[in-house]
């Protein structure tokens, strides 16, 4: 029996990862701060990971053989610099080491694209875009993935790191760009994007889940892009928005000039993801968005 | 009033910064295991830096204003791979920010050649050469110094990292190359160099030191390389010492070819050093074996 443990199990990625592995023959040990859906194979465990006596007990009462690693602090605006960022890289860094000690054999963690350094080209390529974090949430996650890969040979644990970028699904955050274009628009009042001509690499939040269960279910190992590898620019992204919701009137699409937090391409290369885990995205932008509007119980043929 | 708080404050190199920094108008707060000697200006904090709770009490009761971090682990031998250097990362972490939230406002970090690609080009240079490190060691000091460089504006505390090379001088483990050596030879056994043909970067321990409190009392932030800059084989260092106790006759001196973990050479590029913090060694090589040989108690006259 593979039993796997999954930190961040309610949160916006982690919850869906849970719903699509309760059918994989796994037993499945669902840690966060508060339970998620109860669900046939899986086991709710609340669980404060920044408590260092929790998980070490929890590990070794659970013994996985697999971890799946999303737990982060991840506040909208603020996870970018906060100094909870410190205590996040210490305790994956001791999370990893638990698995390892319990006799953990496979381990995928949720890295982000903001490891790399955003000033060079695009796209950004695994093995070959320099690591240069901008921020410290970058920092953190870049750090934490040298600390991780520095150890897992040695320790007998296959990891892989998947570096997400930028994400959109039901039940986002408000003040993330979708929803804050969409909602108003529902009501009847203006829509503004604000850097319509940025280009950015968005997947589905659904997506975003069943790429890592791929990538934990492969035997490919170090940092894997998590993207769809398609540019599109975030006032596209706000137009196709309100063409589903038939709100075009209100929408403002405005332009910014790049920034090094907020530069003007951020874009995945998904060669590994595609070719080496042999995965490839299930919605594309257009569904992906009506599927987020039908989720806000907007009816579909409105449109 | 300064008040410095210096963790490995009874180690190799912190015993000689404790001793350095006394009459240097600093309330020195020394942290360790264990009691080093009493010193004017000198408190002695027996804390253990694995626990969190004693790290943030310490903090908060002392509130340093200065930080000289030497604490790791460090056996000899041991500490190239240990999972241990997985605590220290999040212990060095969690120091930081204690320090930082109590109000510090300029710490000096030690960190290790080892940060370094070993497998490019020699000198090893601060801002060029990359961090590609071929070790958990390494790789853990690599880790740790890329949180603190990128939480340390924010945070309002100037950081330097000292990069330390190869050492010697008084007390050393009697494992490594210098005792190793010359502790058979004065007992008129065979001394033998493995390594003979490998250039390294020798600095005494004194001098190290003696580098960190430049480093700490300039205004130089990032790495530094803590280094002579002087090119010298292994084999060339073995015949001083043996030169020195007048036993060339035990000598043998081997080669080996350099594999990834023992390079060729390893040599500091020592212009951030002299030209920035302005600082150069007092000891050169023989001086600083000469004294090495006179602290074992082995008269200076018989040679």
């Amino acid at each position: 029996m593979k039993r796997i443990l999954i930190t961040g199990a309610s949160g916006f990625i982690g919850r869906h990862v849970v719903a699509s592995l309760a059918d994989q023959g796994y037993e499945i040990h669902a840690v966060d701060l508060r339970r998620g859906p109860s669900a046939a194979n899986v086991i709710w465990h609340e669980t404060n990971l920044l408590d260092t006596k929790q998980v070490s007990d929890l590990f070794r009462t659970i013994l996985p053989t697999h971890l799946l690693h999303f737990a982060w602090y991840a506040e909208h605006g603020k996870f970018w610099s906060s100094p909870l960022n410190l205590d996040w890289v210490a305790a994956s860094i001791g999370l990893f080491k638990s698995f390892a000690e319990a006799g953990g054999r496979r381990a995928v963690f949720a890295g982000s694209c903001a490891e790399y350094d955003w000033a060079g080209s695009e796209p950004l390529v695994e093995d070959k875009t320099p690591c240069e974090p901008g921020s410290l949430y970058g920092g953190c996650k870049n750090a934490t993935r040298q600390v991780v890969q520095s150890y897992a040979s040695q320790a007998g644990v296959s990891v892989a790191w998947g570096r997400i970028f930028f994400l959109y699904g039901p039940d986002e955050n408000p003040n993330r760009l979708i929803p804050s274009i969409l909602r108003p628009m529902l009501e009847g009042k203006p829509g503004y994007c604000r850097s319509g001509d940025h280009v950015r690499d968005l997947l589905h939040v659904y997506d975003v889940a069943f790429a890592f269960v791929a990538l934990l279910q492969s035997e490919v190992k170090g940092p894997v892009n998590i993207g769809s590898g398609d540019r599109i620019t975030l006032g596209e992204v706000s137009r196709r928005v309100a063409r589903i919701v038939v709100r075009e009137d209100l929408l403002t699409v405005d332009r910014q000039p790049p920034t090094p937090e907020n530069p003007a391409v951020i874009l995945a290369d998904v060669n590994r993801l595609r070719r080496e885990v042999g995965w490839k995205p299930r919605y594309d932008l257009t569904s992906g968005l009506e599927q987020v509007v039908a989720s806000m119980g907007h009816p579909p043929t409105l449109k």
